[in-house]
């Protein structure tokens, strides 16, 4: 139906001289913008809001049993990869809980397969009921330390600025570069600026002048303060802050009570970063809601954080509240306590109940992003590592933490001059192999205090670059588990002996799998469990993502690229040995 | 300076590498964000705010003495023309109070002069410090009945929408045809709509389905509730409610108990029509600022209302707030009770203090808005009125409102039974002459309680066609009054016994002086006491006012335009002898 007629069609709607097409009744309507409920019911046609608490009818009625409908929750910043799932099994995960707008940053795709993954993610996501809005990776490589698949400069981003569901330019997490307003990092912001986007932020810890020079280059948000003290400060600076609450990071309860009347419209909720099962276990952002009401946040100033300020944070028009031509993306809740999603309507349709799906959608998995893990041959020599002094620099595990510690220990060697981690209890061998473009480029180190006994574990995961991490205590192991990470086109192996004890297949890009929440999250389980059981390893450390972090070189103290050790405080590269 | 030179300059100074240009010391700095108070000092370079706060150093130095810095205040709806000034006039009449920004509707001019009209109003006003942004009048003329000077429909407005300065269409007073979607109306709205522009509402007293289909048809704004149902109403669909303070029309304190902190980002100040006397002795929007504080309003909220909310509205992103790279319009105030303006600053230029401007710009007229009274060969004669029946349609004047009654009253005619105010006490002859085209039409009418003896009053002034009214009691003083307002190229002008006993030119489109306010002031103060003193007008009704609202068919009960009597409740022309 063309958009004129359908308007017109709305307005006689809306005006009592036309049936719509659903009535929700028994229901409360959530009025974000008075902080109000009103009681229903609630007229939708042509997926849109027509009005509510007016004598309305409709050709079909759904009885909403007193409960309360609130806009569709809006989470404002999220790696979609790092759920280990791709669009459309994400958009089945989370929309059951009333989550029906992301603002997604496809960072970690878009450094394996750049503007392909990029294309990849808009395309997956358009297949589902799920409004993603893309913004454009700003940070490929994250720093000029790492050998990512890509590289991705103003010149490349601006050939996706008009795409739709592109949004803005994502989170600019190399915030020196734009204090000391670097050309390359301002050509990116000036290309999101030219066509008047929205800019993502990210810089934890930056304070005062810093943090005012960073605003200054058109940083209009920031999900990083653990502190009121930095969620104030950035407030104050014109910022939309995003209170996080992700499966590792949980600043929303550090900062609820920093949240005024006053400053509420300026605070969004957002994820960033969640794992399957703690999403299937506990929620989305309706869980952030249940979180905040109980803590003590007024729970309709609450769902504005979610809904309204959102979507005028991201200048979504059409989304955030439940007004005249808005989109009918709604949930109904039972209560206001712990929103537990009973319907989830997106447009209009109902496409959850009661936490389960009404509808299906398609798979879709492009050529563009697979087969992205490139080796070159590898033997169990590729991984010899020689030691020209027996004073080395090691990489120190801190376990529930993704920061290491830099250690400088005595290590023996075996009869050739080499590292062999059997000789030396508590150590292990590490290799980062650059898996995009089969350069043959392998950092060697040593990692300590994680244990690993009788085997090997590989991942393709690895922030930023997502390279190649195997680490283990012997070569064979090591080159069987990259031999199986490979052969699955991605994902993480543990082997022993030579044989696979247990695997996941991620596909796409190395990071995703193709498969349902719930199968990954049952396969993530159960290699933690054989970690722990069959390798032995450090009970306080996490066996998966202490690898994922170990080749970030900006978090601290040491690191492993595939060029080798990286020294983070130095913020330069170091040799293994100490001369 | 290139925008990216000068960008990299401001990171540079907030970042306090280089000195900023102007520095603001001793001073608390609003922010409307948090609605905290933050000392300062306040840097500002390259007429943007840098930051505040912390140490920075500047070229020059304002001590503030101790007051607060705000933003620039806006005013989120007038016409300025009914200040009776020319923009640039305008301009210097409120820029010493702290309006900064204004959102101007030239709905008259644009009644008047068409799109030149228009032109001339952004021409004019960019060559003033004042931000105006214009509204495109969507109601040219604003009824069928009228013989405006021009007609606007979409084709027209779409050929100025992205002139720099215009911001989105005008006030829809027109309401009945947004809710049975008119295709004409739908035009203009779908000419802003494809634009991505805000779009003005006028919906007094509609309620319920009618103004959910009225929301629909996208209308984002209201600046005529009356009631605080009617605001909270209109929030609860979307809309931004703004609360208007003009010289006649005073909604604000009517309204000002229903703002909450959760609706108050909903919430914007505006005058609408503002009289030049009225802004001089009491201020602008700082007057409405010292009104909402005095009836109990929180300052810092009260400020938002009047800045971040009108800039969020109006989508206006570098105004609104003090924060790096916002536009460095601020006034200083000493207190936060009575917001007398102290400073203003423009783009970080001083333009005013203690309410004297420190600046000046030329006036600026220009030929296609001059000469705007053209009207065909006129004697005494042309306002003969043969009366076919003793008993008539008169309109009567209700003293203190612009709406009159219909009065059914029997009146004397003279011998040659033409009606002659002189033989009928209590009532005069009224006229309205066509002005834009020379094309003869004249409506003629008989006014009660107007009390005018021994002379005649013309205005070329009158809602909304601006057509060129006169009334009196004898026909040689309204020939009189009418050709000295030809004569002045527009005006109001007193006659008496031919003789012009005062006047006022308003040559711009006979609607507008290019005097400064205060002369306008004096003129039209010494107007009305003429009117008084030597016409015996009735002491409780506007001499001016009442004929400026005389043609207005939307105003109840009974208006005359230049085609005739107008019945506004039966929404049609009438006969003036009733049959």
């Amino acid at each position: 139906m063309k958009k004129r007629q359908q308007l017109n069609d709305l307005i006689d709607m809306a005006a009592g001289r036309k049936d719509a097409d659903l009535l929700i009744t028994n229901c409360k309507v959530i009025d974000v913008y008075n902080q109000l409920i009103v009681d229903g019911p609630l007229a939708i046609g042509h997926g849109k809001i027509v009005g509510y608490g007016a004598d309305y009818t409709a050709k079909e009625i759904i009885d909403a049993n007193g409960g309360y409908v609130l806009p569709g929750l809006i989470d404002g910043h999220v790696h979609i990869e790092s759920s280990s799932l791709t669009p459309p099994q994400f958009a089945r995960c989370i929309l059951p809980f009333g989550t029906t707008t992301v603002i997604a940053d496809p960072h970690e795709i878009g450094n394996v397969c750049g503007l392909d993954g990029i294309r990849y993610m808009l395309e997956a996501s358009r297949k589902t009921p799920l409004n993603v809005q893309i913004m454009l990776p700003s940070c490929v490589p994250a720093t000029p330390y790492e050998q990512a698949g890509c590289t991705l400069e103003a010149e490349d981003l601006v050939k996706l600025i008009n795409e739709p569901g592109v949004k803005g330019l994502g989170e600019v997490m190399d915030y020196p570069s734009v204090i000391n307003h670097d050309e390359k990092m301002m050509n990116k912001l000036w290309m999101a600026k030219d066509h008047d986007r929205v800019i993502d932020g990210h810089s934890p810890g930056v304070t005062g002048k810093n943090l005012t020079a960073y605003v200054m280059g058109g940083i209009m948000t920031d999900h990083e303060c653990s502190t009121q003290q930095e969620m104030l400060e950035r407030i104050r600076l014109g910022q939309y802050v995003l209170l996080r609450e992700g499966s590792t990071c949980k600043d929303l309860l550090n900062l609820l009570s920093a949240i005024t009347p006053a400053n509420a419209r300026r605070c969004v909720l957002c994820t960033d970063d969640r794992e399957p099962a703690d999403i299937l276990a506990t929620g989305h952002i309706n869980k952030s809601l249940r979180l905040a009401v109980e803590n003590g946040l007024d729970p309709l100033m609450a769902i504005s954080l979610a809904t309204l300020n959102a979507a005028e944070c991201f200048r979504l028009k059409d989304k955030g509240a439940i007004a005249p031509n808005y989109d009918a993306d709604l949930l109904i809740v039972d209560n206001l306590k712990d929103f537990t999603a009973k319907h989830v309507f997106v447009a209009g349709k109902e496409i959850a109940r009661d936490g389960k799906l009404l509808v299906e959608w398609p798979d879709y998995i492009s050529d563009t992003v697979l087969n992205t893990v490139r080796l070159p041959k590898l033997i169990a020599q590729s991984f010899t590592l020689p030691l020209s002094t027996e004073k080395v620099n090691v990489i120190g595990v801190k376990p529930g933490s993704v920061v290491t510690t830099h250690l400088q220990i005595e290590v023996n060697k075996d009869s050739e001059g080499n590292f062999d981690a059997r000789l030396n209890p508590g150590l292990n061998k590490l290799a980062v192999i650059e898996r995009h473009h089969a350069t043959g480029n392998i950092g060697l180190g040593i990692l300590a205090n994680y244990g690993l006994k009788d085997g090997a574990i590989a991942v393709s995961v690895a922030h930023d670059s997502h390279n190649l991490v195997v680490v283990g205590d012997n070569d064979a192991d090591m080159l069987a588990a990259v031999k199986d990470v490979e052969a699955m086109g991605g994902g993480f192996s543990l082997c022993q002996n030579g044989r696979v004890l247990a695997n996941l297949a991620l596909p796409v890009a190395g990071l995703m799998s193709d498969k349902p929440a719930q199968d990954v999250a049952d396969a993530l389980h159960n290699m933690i469990k054989v970690a722990k059981e069959s390798f032995g390893i450090n009970p306080d450390a996490h066996p998966l993502m202490t690898l994922v972090f170990m080749t970030l070189p900006v978090i601290p103290e040491l690191k492993l690229t595939s060029t080798g050790l990286f020294d983070v405080k130095a913020y330069q590269p170091i040799e293994l040995c100490i001369k």
